[in-house]
């Protein structure tokens, strides 16, 4: 898989990719995510990218002219399975979607900063947009960094055992069970006696039931799906 | 307000508080963020912090001792208003959440790795349980980020026009209306007339047409709550 990047703040996004998951996911060329300096690709002076609102009110609109020679230059090379537009009032991000993207080959996001991009972007190029949850950030790029990672793990190879993502939460719609390691008792708090029990059947039992209960209490939405 | 972040990674986090406006908040002494690494806590060997599950199972758990020590060190310094552990089980990040934060000064985030921490720390040290959706991520080092950004956005002083952020989406449970900028057409593509009208008053009820619009076509369920 490959994901390319369009901002306007691409050192926000320097730490992430160059650590942990998704850094090894890159060293074993299971993913190649390439960040994109909207600033590379504006006639503007002084490299400007963005601009004031029409109409007025408060806030900068990042423009359609660097974003539409940054996204038709990558395009030459490459066909895209999405252009994604980071955004509050997108689709909001899921497991299932993230399921789905993890099957792409090309994958481009858009992130917006300040207000946002001008709608002539979302009209135009944009083919899905996405929300991770119902909250403002700063612009985009978190949620590029978000989705990429909610991604990029489920491709089989880059988590060290393939059975890690499938016992996480929502992947079977109920929410994952208690978990406990060393030391068994720590200052007087003690693990469940079962899971020291070494009977795997009732251990299974005791975390599938665990699991309900915990989604029942939190989250009975995901049991009426 | 003073946040601090406990993580196993903290060179995730490296690039993403020094760029930007968290940067800025931080330069003008209107937030301090540290973020602390846990393996600096331990007293296991070779910096241990996490071993396998009891019970058995994929995944690493990080381990309640460092943590611990960890969360202890820092209240020796100050009392902390909320200890929030970041897991996809939690309650929902929304803005009125974040608005909620906001207020506070002293929030203390811990991010849970690989499976995630074990439970007697959610249930002795943790007072707020959240979860930036519902998808999986590698770490809660990005759930942390996602939390702080949107919560430091709302500190008076920290965006340079305080009228900014309360026309973002959600502020008033509506998403906000299309936005354009220069150039007024592109290719072809122009923006609607009313907003280069300069008529005030038909620019604002456009926005607000715009925005009901968008919100009953999108997202139903914010106008019936």
């Amino acid at each position: 898989m490959r994901i390319d990047i369009i901002t306007c703040l691409p050192q926000l996004l320097d730490s992430f990719f160059a650590a942990s998951i998704l850094k090894r996911a890159q060293d074993k060329e299971l993913v190649s995510v390439n960040v994109h300096d909207l600033r590379d690709y504006t006639t503007y002076k002084h490299k400007q990218v963005d601009d004031y609102a029409f109409g007025g009110g408060a806030g900068m609109v990042l423009m359609i002219e660097p974003i539409a020679n940054c996204i038709r230059s990558l395009q030459k090379d490459r066909t895209y399975d999405e252009i994604i537009y980071v955004t509050p009032d997108g689709e909001r991000l899921n497991q299932r979607i993230a399921n789905r993207l993890s099957l792409k080959e090309n994958l481009l996001i858009l992130c917006g900063h300040y207000k946002g991009v001008d709608e002539r972007v979302r009209e135009h190029f944009v083919t899905q947009e996405i929300s991770i949850g119902d909250y403002v950030l700063s612009g985009g790029e978190l949620a590029a960094a978000v989705i990429s990672d909610s991604v990029i793990r489920l491709i089989p190879g880059v988590l060290s055992d393939e059975t890690s993502a499938l016992t996480d939460s929502f992947q079977d719609d109920m929410l994952a069970p208690p978990i406990y390691t060393r030391p068994a008792d720590f200052e007087g708090w003690v693990v469940p006696e079962v899971l020291l029990s070494g009977h795997e059947a009732k251990i299974n039992d005791w975390r599938y039931e665990q699991a309900l209960q915990r989604t029942r209490t939190r989250r009975p939405d995901l049991l009426n799906e």
